[in-house]
């Protein structure tokens, strides 16, 4: 018999080191792991821990892989660069039976798709769980990330694009904006979070923005349809950079609700930069 | 003794051909008109019209004009193409008595210069009109522009689009948004509408929006702070193209707020390439 102790943490992982983060944040806790690999997804580096692989066509594989560790619990964290085509996969037999579900996953967007694949793995038993469940570090606390803190002026660019992401969420749209001395200058949709800062650089450097020194701030929280277990806004080192390029004084996200990807290089090269990052209770204080 | 009937309608003139249709306008109505246009920006067929003409170091001027005709009521209309430098203007005497009171409103950003200058011309005694006041036609009544209505599903993203942009202008960020398929896709803020909509048009190009055939809509409505009076968002011909390339079905716009430049050449373009343009009330039916 299979103990709760013995069932491993099972990461079905995208790529990037965040899956291999998790499993060392599990083993420290003294629970065992199975970091499931998406071929040509994950880093080979998972094979430094108890680990299998899986190809799209080959849920069976997963299932199985799944089944034989006794594993209840499953994080699915990494990110997923191609979307399967089920259509020109080879597929296992057990895949071909369940495909009508997975297809009326995958028809649909992003959103869609991840509620999908929770719905299809919780109906079979096992439970969802976030990876900054696992690993409470890849999200901040309230207050400053870097040892740099915003200005006054900073502060309250800050709380008004957190308001303003805030708002856009409410319409689906997107997760971040960017306010500079009291102005909202970008909100984000379809174009993502590093295009928008793009714009701002432009605009900036077209001379359409004017403002001198650093000023300002990139805001990003979720969007309240967002499952938070399988998708979480982001920051990382790219978004340092990002920013920097286009003149903002810094990073304002939500705690316990925004991912930040290699969190030690991001500070670092905020820090190197001048930046500020700063993570705002999830309600109250940025109103 | 000037009487009120007398008195000419005056219209400070930026460029393109609106300040003549307002002339037009007042014209049928039995008034008089007295057209001030803006050296360097105003049309040269203002000469058609009862016209004077300004420079931004010639306040004094501007006001001795008025003041001769006696006019009351002051309409300021036309794009303005480059902002005043009163650093480099040659000033007359009573630009430069006057000259903190101008620089006071031309330090902000262009709303705030809009009210300083209403506030300027109202304080001397004269009244500041929208053109729209005078020549209704500029602005669409509730329903459809074009012969095309909008289709059920381009009706709903039209609605949302026209919500979403609502939404932001609550934020002071932008008068615009794009939705397609009831998903925002775009959200205006420094970067103006024409800089959005050619976003997504390369955000479809890029493959990273999808849809087929015609779909979604552009909506436009002013933000809550704008003074109607000067300051109108705007679709003409060019909005009409860049919805068009942006792979759109059509475009949403408040009723009676907003202004539709070239009337004409927009219906006829919108028509031809299939597109429609539809006003919605205020309040009320868009939500």
């Amino acid at each position: 018999v299979v103990t709760a102790v013995d069932r491993p943490l099972a990461i079905i992982a995208g790529g990037g080191s965040i899956p291999r983060r998790v499993a060392d944040a599990a083993l420290l806790d003294g629970r065992k792991v199975l970091i499931i690999g998406i071929d040509g997804e994950a880093d080979s580096r998972i094979a430094d821990y108890p680990h299998g692989w899986f190809k799209w066509g080959n849920i069976g594989h997963l299932e199985n892989l799944l089944a034989e560790h006794g594993t209840r619990d499953v994080v699915l964290v990494g990110g997923v660069k191609t979307r399967p085509d089920f259509r020109r996969l080879k597929l296992d037999f057990r895949t071909i039976r369940i495909l009508p579900e997975i297809l009326s996953i995958v028809v649909d967007g992003d959103n869609t798709v991840l509620t999908g694949a929770i719905r299809f793995i919780e109906k079979r038993g096992y439970s969802v769980i976030g990876a900054h469940e696992i690993a409470p570090d890849l999200v901040a606390e309230a207050g400053a990330v870097t040892r740099n803190v915003p200005r006054s002026a900073q502060l309250d660019d800050a709380k008004t694009a957190m308001n303003a992401a805030r708002s856009i969420g409410l319409l689906d749209a997107g997760q971040a904006s960017v306010v500079v001395n009291g102005r909202v200058v970008a909100l984000e949709a379809a174009e993502g979070t590093d295009a928008m800062l793009r714009r701002v650089a432009e605009l900036r450097d077209g001379g359409r923005l004017k403002w001198s020194g650093r000023a300002g701030a990139l805001a990003k929280c979720p969007k309240p349809q967002q499952d938070l277990r399988v998708d979480m806004p982001t920051i990382g080192p790219q978004t340092v950079d990002t920013v920097a390029a286009a003149g903002l004084a810094g990073i304002a996200i939500e705690s316990g609700r925004v991912m930040i990807v290699d969190r030690e290089e991001t500070k670092r090269r905020a820090e190197a930069a001048g930046l500020f990052i700063f993570a705002f209770p999830e309600t109250g204080e940025a109103t």
